[in-house]
């Protein structure tokens, strides 16, 4: 059958272990071919061919559920349940997603994007079902990387002491993104090899029996310690302390060794966990020997070579920030970075080979990161937290509680802010302005191109009373010439980029270059507007507002982040609370709803942040003699 | 020395282990005096007097620090460090802090409230250290529930992974504030009995050494067995595997243990984890004997008879919740009950008591918990977690992510929404509104009254399009008549309370009665003001927010919760979404500063949120002749 009519993962039923392994041949070429072209997450899902198999092969979904955590290694899963045909479009705009998505299949019971919440999930729906009566099997796929998360630690808890019958597939690559942190991690290599001790295992089975404080009255002493060298020797003791049946290491890309394993899950009562051992990018060289985590999600490449296609452009805004970092760290000893497992992403890898006692890869750990930062805070350190906007979420409650209410001097370098592209809704970052704006102390900036940011990021460094939070988007800066010297900028001090007597834009960022081209459409019509760059979302620059306010003409805010709560609104309140009730302001941003896959200028288009509808609302706020002109 | 004179907690280096025991004697009867007038949490602060005396013997703090997670236990280290004096005005406005506080003491180096942060905060300040080449020790105090957070579990596995050089005295009591949950609970019920392991581990140590496979040539695997028969039998296994020294268990009522312990903590190197088992109300019986949690934290109470004085009252808003939800679960099967270790607080032991089976305390884990609950929401139950305010922060992300973004069922019934009093700015639930209405799908429902609270929670589990939020505050209804039948209430549709001409105030939940006051010296003046109840702070009534706005008369809204980026923000982007510009507006609310502990009336008044404030406000609206009216 080809790959493309695969509809039924059912069908794989009657799948000899032969056709199986053919059937994973194909599935791989199919991954490299069709990635190559669109990009995509290549390692992961290599390494999971098999176990996908197996688990469609042994499971009934949609009935038995499969959830996996991140769900970024989903794609063998999409392909077996008729939708290797849309491949053609992974990631694009309209096209398939790269994550689980329920409205794509029924066989996506549970979507994802951020880690570690998959054994939550399978908890909630193993309780569901028990409630219910019904049978269904309930399998959680999650990574070694994604088990350092606090809250899949707070699941394994709580499953092991509810006992909840479902099965934790632990998919240990040893690598999550980077390589992993943590002493979890050195439990999970010591399992790894297990094998040399099962001859001293037998050897002391045999004899304990003859040790006399277990012979008699100490029966269960004797139980205990017997089924405890078991644990220690296969080393499963972690998951069996925590109250789950441990099963493994299982070969991930031996078919029989999977099979077997699973069925014994199955079968058995209470929570299962199997150690999965697979290779990620298993089955395509490049990928196998992939030391940096290129692999792991990448644009298109040159199957043949391995060479990754790119594309010349301009230094990106996370490389411009560690290049920063990196300079201002040489003078200022107090800077320590901090990352939660993406020293790739946030490029402070580049600034901890000058300075590796001096950045901290916390894992996959955003809760733990913000309040580390904190505690190096209160030494007069300076310590400088790199996370993309979307998993600084995860953080909120520590830089509400710990940071922001004891006025801590931490800088929140938040990259990925605003739209993301491919990665589509679970990663957009278009909330932190509104979680951040209404905590007292915190201060928001954002830079309109990357020479703003490395001033940006100086700044920040400098500031010392409170937390700071610096936005940059995604991708690459515009090749702008970057000042030699890095300048203190003051702090709610917003720039006027164009003046004007018509009307007013205040935007910032990303939506710098759209306000400027919707400027020059409306300066043909001979309109004269003023465009400021408030690259300060907290505080506002309350003189220059009052200058504003005091000029009575329309005002149009911009912000590549959700409409409510955020910049436009902060300008709002400020308007009001001064007792300017009279000003005409439209807000324009990201409305009330989540924002798909798809290339950003597709999805800014798709939400009117253009520069013709930027002209266009800005037109109707005008006077009618003023829009005729 | 007397207590109250007690400045310098280093004069205690001195003191032999009578005086110590003789101070330990004076500080429990001095808490017992003095919680018994103002309340406080008695019960953490007798299980720790011997273990406070013992790290002030034998640390210097504040060069050595000491980190108290959650704070509650911290009394009797403030005793020690000066504080002793203000012990009349615990919790009282103005007065001492019920947690540590940095500005009341240089002894007090980290601010807590929430649980489980501590360990992270001590990395941080384990870590600066290290990178400044200073030596002081770093403590964390923490107990058995709060190390279930998931923070708590990311910093274990950090700190192991790091060997960072502190101490985590893990404060075991066998109770947080509810019985804990969890499997990690039962590892640390198994160290508790560790004692009767010994005959059998001196045995099998002569033993192991005559095993051939450990002999001669696998000698490394025969120290490795032999280590981990310690680590078994003495089974601080847990923490060892996680790269922890591991002492204990320790009496923590035993100067001499607790001393010979913390003198081994400080001499080793890398991490320690001191297992210190405390008994919670030590010394006063009503408080040992407790089983249901009262003597955690309560108001007063009489000394000898151990009763609680009981102010008579009308049903808490968490009762009439608890009741509501209880009435509606036999009615419908879907519903299932979460709570994160707050059965008590919530009143979900009262649910629990008739609903076993469908009530699931999960630990100190709300991240777990949200996205459990939406778990079970993919399955056709309707979760409803009851969780308060401030906790709900930790859930930010999940909240995000895992229900408003897949639009699942969940029900959130907020708890002690706004301010909370006593327990102060860790605890005041006042961010909500704010970080939940610019979240897509998101409902946030509030009632003004507890007859209407049980409509909202009964509307709540009927509404099946999504998540929705009630939001109900801490303390009690007023005892009004309560329907007998449940009702259905429109969501997105406001209430008139009063009708008026001449301006309006658009308010909700405890502010009403400040607002119908307001209103009353306001008619008195000849003013007609129209009143509305908008429950809903998403939707809003657009409906009649488009009849007020046509009404061209000034609005006033008045919340009890931060101010930015909330309900009257939500007013204010609509009037001007909707091209009402001219429209007077403004905004009542918490400003942008964290409330520290009082009674939220003096609260209410230092911040501006009285009745005589509001009407002032209203006056400054209106036309001059009005004014005069």
């Amino acid at each position: 059958m080809k790959l493309e009519e695969f509809k039924d993962p059912n069908d794989l039923k009657n799948y000899s272990k032969k056709d199986l392994e053919d059937l994973a041949e194909d599935i791989r070429q199919f991954l490299i071919g069709k990635l190559s072209v669109t990009g995509g997450h290549l390692g992961p899902n290599l390494g999971v061919v098999e176990l996908t198999l197996a688990l469609h092969h042994l499971f009934d979904s949609p009935k038995d559920k499969f959830i996996w955590d991140v769900g970024h290694q989903a794609y063998v899963h999409k392909i077996l349940t008729g939708r290797a045909d849309q491949f053609d479009k992974l990631r694009q705009y309209k096209g398939l997603c790269g994550f689980p998505k329920r409205n794509e299949s029924e066989h996506d019971v549970w979507e994802t994007g951020h880690s570690s919440t998959s054994l939550s999930a399978a908890m909630g729906m193993a309780t569901a079902r028990d409630l219910l009566g019904t049978d269904d099997n309930v399998v959680a796929i999650i990574g070694d990387g994604a088990l350092t998360g606090g809250m899949a630690l707070e699941a394994l808890n709580h499953i092991g002491h509810e006992q909840t019958d479902l099965i934790v597939i632990l998919n240990d690559n040893e690598m999550s993104i980077a390589p992993n942190v943590g002493a979890l991690h050195n439990v999970l290599g010591r399992l790894r090899t297990a094998g040399k001790y099962h001859k001293a295992k037998e050897e002391l089975e045999q004899l304990i029996k003859k040790i006399p404080a277990f012979g008699g009255k100490l029966a269960s002493t004797a139980e205990r310690v017997k089924d405890s060298l078991k644990y220690l020797l296969v080393s499963g003791i972690f998951f069996e302390e925590l109250g789950f049946t441990y099963l493994g290491p299982v070969d991930g890309h031996d078919l029989d060794d999977l099979a077997e394993n699973l069925k014994y899950a199955k079968k058995t009562k209470g929570p299962v966990l199997v150690h999965v051992l697979t290779k990620k990018g298993k089955g395509y060289e490049p990928a196998e020997n992939d030391a940096k985590g290129t692999w792991h999600g990448l644009g298109p490449y040159k199957i043949e070579s391995g060479e990754v296609v790119k594309k010349p452009g301009p230094p990106s805004y996370s490389g411009v920030f560690a290049e920063t970092l990196k300079k201002i760290a040489r003078e200022d000893k107090r800077i320590v970075a901090l990352t939660a497992a993406m020293p790739g992403g946030t490029k402070l890898d580049v600034f901890a080979k000058e300075f590796p006692e001096r950045m901290f890869d916390v894992g996959i750990a955003e809760q733990h990161a913000t309040t580390m930062a904190g505690g190096l805070a209160t030494q007069g350190m300076k310590p400088v937290f790199a996370v993309y906007s979307t998993f600084l979420q995860r953080g909120y409650d520590q830089v509400v509680h710990d940071i922001c209410r004891q006025n801590l001097n931490v800088v929140f370098a938040i990259d990925r802010a605003g739209l993301v592209g491919a990665d589509g809704e679970t990663h957009q970052g278009v909330f932190d302005i509104a979680f951040l704006r209404h905590l007292p102390n915190m201060k928001i900036l954002m830079p309109k191109d990357e020479n703003e940011l490395q001033h940006m990021i100086y700044t920040a460094t400098k500031y010392d009373d409170g937390p700071i939070a610096v936005r940059y988007p995604r991708g690459n800066g515009y090749g702008i010439k970057m000042d030699e010297e890095l300048k203190q900028l003051p702090i709610g001090k917003w720039e006027t980029l164009q003046e004007g007597t018509d009307a007013c834009i205040i935007t910032f960022g990303t939506m710098i270059p759209v306000a400027e081209q919707a400027l020059a459409q409306l300066t043909k019509q001979g309109l004269s507007v003023k465009l400021v760059n408030a690259n300060s979302a907290k505080p506002l620059d309350e003189e220059l507002l009052h200058e504003i306010a005091q000029k009575d003409i329309p005002v149009l805010t911009l912000e590549e982040a959700a409409l409510q709560g955020s910049f436009g609104s902060a300008v709002l309140e400020f308007f009001h609370d001064n007792g300017y009730h009279n000003v005409e302001i439209k807000r324009m941003g990201i409305p009330d709803e989540f924002i798909e896959h798809g290339s950003v200028s597709e999805l800014l288009a798709e939400i009117g942040l253009t520069a013709a509808n930027v002209a266009d609302q800005m037109m109707t706020m005008l006077p009618k003699k003023k829009q005729r002109a």
